[in-house]
């Protein structure tokens, strides 16, 4: 079984959401095998959590810095690491493991506050290990095959980068009604300062930059809380500028009934256009 | 032949775009006949424009104000008149009309000035005749449907209104290029302070309005012309703040490569959604 | 007013529905202008159809035969005339007006029996007017550049055509109810020994043939009434084999609920595929 | 470990196709562990196959039947067989893993012959083992939706089922070009006696009768190969006649250029209808 990478989580125990969905693509190509983890934040759910994934239990912690402590010392321990905590738990966690030199393979955002951002931009830089953002809607193919174009020249020197994600799970007030997904995303103590913009306005914008090769130089947003009582945005409007000259709208939103999971850009150049929606992520 | 209303036309003479189109709107359901026009601003090539529509050639006019007082006077003269001039004339022809009792279609966008648009709004309520803006955009089964759902409350109190127009037929300079309907669109003695916006941008506005039922009371808006030299907006994002609540963004471009005629719009209220697109109109 | 053609109607009174298809068809593009008609078989419903259509009196006529006498006769008689009955009386209709140097313009299906068409080919052929079958479907824009494509070998040498025109309208039984569009299509002595085939089914089999530029060599069918008491189809499918050994599918339905007016061709051949719909007809 | 369970395979060795779908397809809800297999046709070739995907030595076959005898009495074992060898080996493999009491989940189609079907049958009602034949398209959402819709009465008693399932992956002779999953699916021995109809029109046929709950009763079909010297069907054509009184028909292709994976299905009744295409699963 030597031919697999040993992986450990931090977080995705009983009840969580994006753990599942980590170990379902690291089963994929066959490339991952989950061999310890610090699954929830109570020594008993975690150790739940481990039995259900049939961990094994001296591989089961109760917490992440136990864990990067023990895994490093040993002879078969992990050599990479999925946090899937909420965001607030990133910075702290990839810390124990970077500076150990286990590979961090982190969810987003990046953290909850650009103070935290800074110091784990430095904790990866001072690392021999790797540390990987999942922007996983960059490795869709046409997603790549539109980057090339772009790239190529294609389209001719680009003007127009409009981007969105619109979803509707959060039209409700769920955080009032017991739904742990929606109660650390909408609460600023572990979710940080963005609701919408940075669960998955974070996507939008790194989609948009990924396949325009363009960076951000200025904006103005308009960030609204529709659900009464919300703390944290759930719907944002942005109005963007790039260096070079290109302009563009980012709109994410939690609110929007009827749409599931809409990422959807378009780019548009001097001579030629492209979309591409990840509901239907085989046309571009 | 009496149950057809007698019309006259202003501008749509021979190389004219918008004034066949009214003329073909108006056979449609067999209710109008052309029966004189103004079409061109030169005498000659009125004369010629007239003849090649088959107009008698006493009902063909130099001007629009000659056209009025005459046609005003005639036992059959026309009963209404499309102007489907450049906007900047909007205002000046159907003062003449108006003020004789012969009722006014008018393409948008309404004026070339705010200053022109107070002074027809004020010829309208001061006339008996009608006095009409074509959004036509409106007249769409689905859309009629879209604005009775919104009314009924299906959606729910609105959130979000999100409208787009786009195109691509002015992403290189036409009007360096003798294309007229560039030429003039990109002239602000002709067209007025707005290039896109007002050109289309004023549909998707007026569909906003009329499928949502709101009135916009604030906006931040970023004109743009990323085609070098051209004086008015190619491209226009605004983020607008519907009274009640609602929020959403407008974005209308002439420079959207693939674009033809891309006339896009998405209502989300608290309990429902729609979505619409020119395009493929009979769906929602 | 010379420029137009003067058109004669047969069939499409009140209460008619190609008849009025074939009037708007006709204003369009402001070529034609409706000058006379027999336009219903009785006389009185004859004259009231004239009036509700602006004709003069005296170029409404009781029944096609005078018509065709008296206006090949006026020196602005008609030029041209529009056929637009149930089908059994294409033939009849067409021969008094070819005879007398009339164009005719014929709804499909050419004619309700074998017989019927063989005589209609033959007075096609010794008039010296144009016969033109209305197969509408192939002037879309679309539709003339597939054919293109295939003509010009793009496609490779042709293997499969695949077409089907689904509609639902006959899924029940609508003669029974006073449907008169649905009581003379099931009527085989009005419409024939088709029913969907002939109604549709032939807008189907022509446009293969346009796109393909194929004849049909050989078929396997199956013709069903699903709605009890029905004595014509209301949904066909067929095998077919071309010359030149494609092969392909014709399915033609009026019971197949949810289908508006789903006519759809594919054509593959060794290097290349098409396919088209006629409810998105700018997509190719 | 042991709440996976034991899964080992005949077939799918380095180079196979259907083989590393059915092991992403068993890791994906981590339910299967693979532990055995007896992966290709000549020794060699089996123990790279299985050092390649990690499987101890002593658990890699040189053929089936030795896999299922050694297997059968091991005390971890597998508890369950997957059969993706080409179409003529499903049932010799098959059976000596039922008659041991260990469960086959089995590509499609059956089996190469009628013969060996229904020795097949025998062999999987002799057996305490499942027999299990992957039939995956039924598993998606949207097609257990229909299903339901359509045995809960939604559609009324139906009328039509259309299906269809078009690739173009055969449109050239890739047998001939050495591609070994064309070899042996255009190969009568290895094959059996369909080749399009087998391949894919099992999954057709088999959708048709899962959605509608209807049994076939009658059918005319045309199967034709397309490319010379090809000696299986690569295109068939089907009427078919359900129990009941619905018609419809079932079109499969391997060279109809531009279909990559088009399995579509429409199902009509009296009083509704639905359709689904795999390349747009979730819509419905």
């Amino acid at each position: 079984m030597s031919h697999r990478i040993r992986l450990g989580m931090v977080g995705g125990g009983t009840g969580a959401f994006i753990g599942g969905v980590h170990r379902i693509a690291a089963r994929l190509d066959d490339r991952f095998e989950l061999r310890a983890g610090a699954l929830a934040s109570t020594p008993e759910r975690a150790r739940e959590s481990g039995a259900a994934l049939g961990l094994p239990a001296d591989r089961v912690y109760d917490d992440f810095k136990a864990m990067a402590i023990r895994e490093a010392r040993l002879k078969d321990g992990i050599e990479a690491v999925a946090i899937v905590t909420p965001n607030h738990m990133h910075y702290p966690a990839a810390r124990e493991f970077l500076k150990r030199g286990i590979h961090v393979i982190c969810d987003k955002p990046l953290t909850a506050t650009l103070a935290d951002a800074k110091k784990l931009a430095r904790a990866a830089e001072d690392s021999d290990a790797l540390f990987i953002l999942t922007h996983n809607y960059t490795a869709y193919p046409m997603i790549r095959h539109a980057r090339a174009m772009v790239a190529g020249g294609e389209l001719g020197a680009l003007r127009l980068v409009q981007v969105e994600y619109a979803q509707d799970w959060l039209a409700e007030p769920m955080e009032a009604q017991g739904v742990k997904q929606a109660a650390w995303r909408t609460d600023p103590a572990q979710s940080g300062a963005g609701g919408s913009i940075g669960d998955i306005g974070t996507h939008a914008f790194n989609l948009a930059g990924f396949v325009s090769g363009l960076s951000a130089e200025a904006l103005a947003a308009d960030l609204h809380s529709f659900v009464p009582g919300r703390k944290l945005d759930d719907n944002a409007h942005v109005m963007l500028r790039y260096a070079g000259g290109a302009r563009g709208t980012l709109w994410c939103s939690q609110v929007a009934v009827g749409c599931e999971n809409g990422l959807r850009l378009r780019v548009y150049g001097e001579r030629g256009g492209l979309e591409w929606h990840q509901e239907e992520p085989n046309a571009l």
